[in-house]
């Protein structure tokens, strides 16, 4: 197929947040104890709060630069693309990526809130935490409706307050709230203790989907403390198969029929072995360790609760029947290491060269809109004008140049790389 | 194909030692002071050495009992069947299983010999792990030649002690080393350190390979306390690919290039997904990290090293050429939970009905002969008299039946579950 005839969404891109992000939104007596963007002495600039730096780890921000100088050296706000952290700039690179709509996971707060969740005063925590939810939606997500899938984070310290958070953004039309892979790891009550059932209970009714992202435990895979970081990379999708057992075999998918969770940045290929695995493990040990799914396998509770995604994934793709044609979307990743962003259509067109369309259509925006409840298609937005050729027309001659540290100047190294894998799917 | 014409070879079996292990081999002043069995008040067996108390955990021996019994009690040697520690009788059990030839790894010492390392006399330790060695690959493995491939235990705590003694039972036939996942975890020096450069010279040298079992690293994966059973049954297999993982991108490959490990009891289905990441990894991230294979990929090296199995992965033996058609062996787990002895031919025979009979055949025996330098057709055994059928009629009536714990009687229900799979096997 040519990529410029899909309709794609992303359901895994991660905003860098603003310096201004709670200018807007904080009440005026939390206004100076809120998170701050301060510039460090070695020019890299840092997220502030309660006694806690952040910086702004370079790997997470490296859209459009040339894989020689990816790193996890801190960076500065102008050293890295605006479309990471301004609106308008975004929804440019994204036309330009050929994007129509994207969900964005948070940078400096930890993809479940940790950092505010951290902090002592509890009343500034939470009125920060809202500052967030409301500049997300409102206004990142608001400012181009159609565009960006709106997520909240969570009230990682209290499931009560979490659950009427989740309820008081559902009504300003908030579907997914981003959450941790194991909260037992965080030092909160783990997925198999009843304290989160205020917060289950409101994500069933308000038809809001749990997204967990890789890394959200707080605990990475790292072998050894000397182990090269390549181990660590390779690892972490399959930290969220970890997740994926312990909300499978856990009470909360018994007691909440209607309970949906994302598995956000965790791949597709080792889907159809883990679901395997977890008929295999039912049928040769829940006679004694008591677990029951009725007349159901647990890879058809697995499919009613879990959507699945993935970047590039030939395996995924070929065995997409196996892990269910409706629990498979796809995702960008901008602007982060993984992502083959501006030419991720193209990729992907290369990998699922011989999927039907209208499987094809499942995977890359229909099976997105949804899980997440999410139109894309208003204000205009016809599935005509919403390929990737019509939106990459629409971007114009934006810059998808990339911007060398070291060199301090715009060089073209991407577009290049992937122009063999662009050509093949083309054709 | 009809399952009574495979020939099988299992890569991943299990001893339950018997009391007697060390009479034979132990030198007389480590006599008293060797590891051994006591009978407990409440009639379960345990091993006792150096103050550790090491259970016989029943879920490690449920082999032939119905699954309502399986459990995770200590259990005695007169409530377990006799082929788990009786070669005599573990041959019968074999040839009723249809399987020419099993590797065997250890149980009371840890799959690494961890209890042995934990003596803090290191002499002592020393002669038990060589009495144990011995006995292993003399007694056990001798008694009936070419039909257990001899595996020996590691000086975990001594690299040279390990290559030495490596050296030593290659002298006697002796092919495989079983070996821990991480030993860093373990309290050693990680695999990213040069402390082990003796061992992987020795293995290198005297073609050994380093056999990786599920569970070696002392930690499993426990996501939470509370978590139920069933999330660690189905995690386990996806410990090894952090093994995996932590391998491939050490210097130990690039250093030694003929050195060879096998991924024991790790399953294959996650295996082509797992492929598809390192090469995506070393692609987006070779020119930071500094990995460097040369002209190869990831992928390509991974197969020149690693040797993997399964028991039963349907989605392993569909994408078997994207593992590598030499790289899969085939494993029973006798006599642990998850093995379907003595109905595993039929199991497979299921599982692979499709897949023809010269890559069957490199599943089921070729592969894991060229890997272990093993040569089962010996004293008379030629590949006619060599297949499940042969075997089982050499077995002639031997009892295969259910001991049940409960009721204190045989039943048949081994067999009857099977049977269903079996004749559609056949058909």
């Amino acid at each position: 197929m040519n990529p410029e005839d899909l309709i794609m969404i992303s359901v895994d891109d991660h905003v860098v947040e603003p310096p201004n992000l709670f200018d807007a939104h904080i009440p005026e007596k939390y206004r100076d104890a809120a998170p701050k963007v301060v510039r460090k002495k070695d020019g890299s600039d840092v997220w502030t709060f309660g006694g806690s730096i952040i910086p702004n780890i370079g790997l997470n921000a490296v859209a459009g630069r040339p894989k020689e100088e990816y790193g996890i050296e801190p960076t500065a706000f102008d050293e890295i693309r605006p479309g990471t952290y301004d609106i308008h700039e975004r929804i440019k690179d994204m036309n330009a990526g050929g994007i129509l709509a994207s969900m964005n996971f948070p940078s400096f707060p930890g993809f479940s809130g940790r950092l505010f969740a951290a902090n002592e005063d509890k009343d500034l925590a939470l009125a920060v935490l809202r500052a967030y939810n409301d500049w997300h939606i409102d206004e990142w997500a608001g400012a181009y409706p159609g565009r960006i899938i709106p997520m909240a984070l969570p009230v990682l310290w209290d499931a009560e307050e979490c659950a009427r958070e989740v309820r008081r953004v559902a009504a300003k039309g908030c579907r997914s709230l981003t959450f941790t892979e194991n909260p037992a790891t965080l030092g909160y009550p783990s997925f198999h203790n009843d304290y989160w059932d205020p917060l289950w209970q409101a994500v069933s009714d308000e038809g809001v989907v749990v997204s967990i992202h890789l890394g959200s435990s707080g605990k990475l895979s790292v072998t050894a403390p000397d182990a090269p970081i390549d181990v660590m990379i390779t690892l972490q999708p399959m930290n969220v198969c970890q997740a994926a057992a312990d909300l499978l075999w856990s009470r909360v998918i018994k007691k909440f029929p209607n309970i949906r969770f994302a598995l956000s940045e965790g791949g597709t290929g080792w889907i159809p072995y883990f679901l395997d695995r977890i008929d295999r493990t039912y049928d040769m040990h829940h006679l004694w360790t008591g677990q029951d799914f009725g007349d159901k396998l647990p890879s058809e509770v697995f499919r009613e609760h879990f959507l699945t995604c993935f970047i590039s994934d030939p395996v995924g793709v070929q065995l997409r029947h196996l892990i269910g044609i409706d629990n498979i979307a796809w995702e960008c990743d901008y602007p982060h290491s993984d992502s083959s962003w501006p030419n991720a259509p193209e990729e992907l067109a290369a990998v699922a060269a011989d999927v039907p369309a209208d499987e094809l259509n499942k995977i890359t925006y229909e099976n997105a809109m949804r899980w997440y409840s999410f139109d894309p298609f208003v204000n205009g937005r016809t599935r005509q004008n919403a390929t990737v050729g019509a939106l990459r027309a629409e971007a114009g001659d934006h810059d998808v140049s990339i911007r060398s540290r070291d060199k301090g100047r715009f060089t073209k190294s991407v577009g290049i790389e992937l122009g063999e894998l662009a050509k093949n799917a083309t054709a």
